[in-house]
């Protein structure tokens, strides 16, 4: 965010202060149930004070992550166009971060979401409220069936990213981006549009 | 394997030397290239001792893992039958092992080769030639389109076991079995014997 002039609230310590009761609070209560009052009280500072340093719930929680991409600039180029190809530009966008320097991030997080629980529930919060939501809500599903959908989105996105980043198996690992697109993004196609499973 | 009676050769740290050089020599050299032979030499005995302790390759190398089920012992259920229903019995295997108390050693071999390069090779190793070459030499496929099938299952079959058992998103995280092996086999199973990209 653009910085401001003028009056300086806080000390030094404040903006950590406010980045650490926001990952407890979004890790313990979910990103919906987590609430700006209650994490300036538990930082000791005013509501405004957060709000004057991180914007908005959406930015305070980016920033909580050390997500290294906003999804919000990301995907309007997901949900234009034809619906039947949402599923490639998912993974054609996915990869393009993923091969961009933001990898290092990327990579980083998953290793401490496979060790640490904390980080672990603010990953799932993350890809549910900053991802998947957004994607879904341009769809037309019935949305008894979102979760599932979801859900399956992120193993097939997160296994990709694990094989191709973290565990390097090839030829997935060294595969041109296209090819990936064209092999995996119908896999996306089918769970987020797709005949599925009732039970 | 059995235990034998009579001559016990070796120190009580020699099965330990064996395992450790044969970690390093499956993960710096790879399964195939990896031989008794240099792991006996490196831990400094007979070859002999190491057939002695551990049996085959295979079983040093499941042993050398930590591996906490035989895939040759479960492959057999996947192969048999209708080829079209693989992909559907590869993910119901998969789950009934990962759903059983074997889980806990498959979560912390993620956690490992998410933060560890050699755990990394070898669980690439480990499912690739432990694994998927057993699947893949049963059907019948362009033996140059192997790898990438390959790997691209070990996408979704490792994104799903993160997804289900280490990052716990929900609804995936709880749902029946039979509702993952609807949503997912059909993934696999196009991954196996499917159109794919020729890029």
């Amino acid at each position: 965010m653009a910085r401001r002039t003028g009056r300086r609230p806080g000390n030094p310590g404040t903006r950590e202060a406010i980045l650490s009761s926001a990952r407890a609070a979004f890790a313990e209560r979910g990103f919906d149930a987590a609430s700006i009052r209650t994490i300036a009280a538990t930082a000791g500072v005013d509501p405004a004070l957060v709000h004057h340093y991180f914007g908005s719930k959406d930015q305070l929680f980016l920033a909580a992550m050390q997500a290294p991409v906003d999804p919000r600039e990301l995907l309007p180029g997901v949900i234009a166009g034809d619906p039947d190809g949402i599923g490639e530009r998912l993974v054609r966008t996915f990869l393009g971060v993923w091969d961009s320097p933001a990898s290092t991030a990327g990579v980083a997080l998953l290793r401490s979401a496979v060790s640490n629980e904390w980080t672990a529930r603010l990953l799932r919060e993350f890809v549910v409220t900053q991802v998947l939501r957004r994607v879904l809500e341009h769809l037309d599903i019935d949305p008894a069936e979102l979760p599932l959908r979801g859900s399956l989105v992120a193993t097939q996105l997160v296994g990709l990213a694990m094989m191709r980043y973290v565990i390097r198996l090839e030829p997935v690992a060294s595969a041109a981006p296209e090819t990936l697109v064209a092999a995996v993004g119908p896999t996306i196609q089918r769970y987020l549009t797709g005949e599925l499973p009732t039970g």
